[in-house]
């Protein structure tokens, strides 16, 4: 069931309550894996998926990922507090940049502390496009030794979103326990098809309902 | 003198340490109004800045303002703490298109309690690329009304930057006191100096180095 893999997402700035009731009602009706949907409309869709066994997808210091740490660990806190099980959240990529990889993983087990009051998934963006290629190895042997759940590509808000090449890279120095999740661009039913081939566990798309009907039209 | 218009601004999500200090120091000896950089860099520039009049501003919300308003008030704490004087924040975009000018108008008076143990410049982004005519209209009188400093047309991340025509609707109902800061895409001379002509009191621009020397070339 390709649905059992799609995070629908609506992370536009000037999206109405009316697409986040949209986005969530359809995502229940079409089991999806989850919505990812800006923090400000968690309280909103916690209402409208609270039967369901969707999860409620959220970003935390989206899409920059430069807010501090202290910020970040408030934001997801509150939007836990407010309904969230899933928590999408852009590491510090100037820290990166600077190697300074211990404030990376010290945002990751920040937020980690949170699991001690809230049951909640854990997917750490990287922010692919912006990253080498040891950069990219680097974090992802970092997020992998953090027990964080997910490595997630991209956040759609940069020049790129996930590549096969992202996806190998990944791949050849995770520990198996690490998940993907691919998002930024992924649009068409065939590239979600060759993502699951190269082992991703979740997708991240803003075209989540028109990946399930092509791929209904397909069988 | 050009230079006291500037924020000279960088907000790329994977610029290193270097550039901010770089950008802190070219920023303190051309005189520019402020800096512009992310919250986990205020820091930093707090340091480098510390002996000389350039304001140290910063990014709360940002760039999609989607953050609930409890997280964008302690954000700003966080960043007034750690030595920003200056705070350029992105309004609730997703309210306003709900009509629900109350979250807007909340979240600026939330923000201006800090006023009580802070002195600070309020700027309110209100993202023209996204709203309406009648949107910001409605945006420019609720941000006279609501005593912030500024208000500041873009993120720089939308799919364009300050208009002319912004500027002249902002104009066309807002009260005196009320500043402009223009931003967004702002590169050249002749457009800076257009905005100036128009009335605005501040330009954000990654390019406010250029803009000073193109201007000293010039005279």
């Amino acid at each position: 069931m390709l649905a059992s893999y799609l995070d629908s997402t609506n992370l536009k700035p000037d999206c109405r309550r009316e697409d986040i009731e949209i986005l969530c009602t359809r995502a229940a009706e079409l089991n999806m894996a989850a919505v990812c949907i800006n923090p400000s409309r968690v309280s909103l869709a916690s209402h409208i998926l609270q039967s369901s066994k969707v999860g409620l997808g959220t970003v935390i210091g989206f899409p920059l990922g430069a807010a501090t740490a202290q910020i970040k660990v408030q934001e997801a806190e509150q939007a836990l507090r407010d309904g969230a099980s899933e928590l999408d959240v852009v590491i510090n990529i100037g820290a990166v940049k600077d190697q300074d990889f211990e404030i990376a993983a010290d945002e990751i087990k920040s937020l980690l502390r949170l699991r001690k009051e809230y049951d909640y998934l854990l997917k750490i963006i990287v922010e692919t496009a912006l990253l080498t290629v040891d950069e990219l190895r680097q974090m992802t042997v970092l997020i992998s030794d953090s027990g964080a759940d997910y490595i997630k590509t991209s956040t759609g808000f940069a020049s790129r979103g996930v590549s096969l090449d992202d996806i190998a890279i990944i791949n050849s120095v995770k520990r198996s326990e690490l998940k993907i999740k691919a998002s930024g661009g992924v649009k068409t039913l065939d590239f979600a098809l060759q993502l699951i081939n190269a082992g991703v566990d979740r997708i991240g798309s803003s075209n989540a309902e028109e990946l399930v009907a092509a791929c209904r039209a397909v069988r």
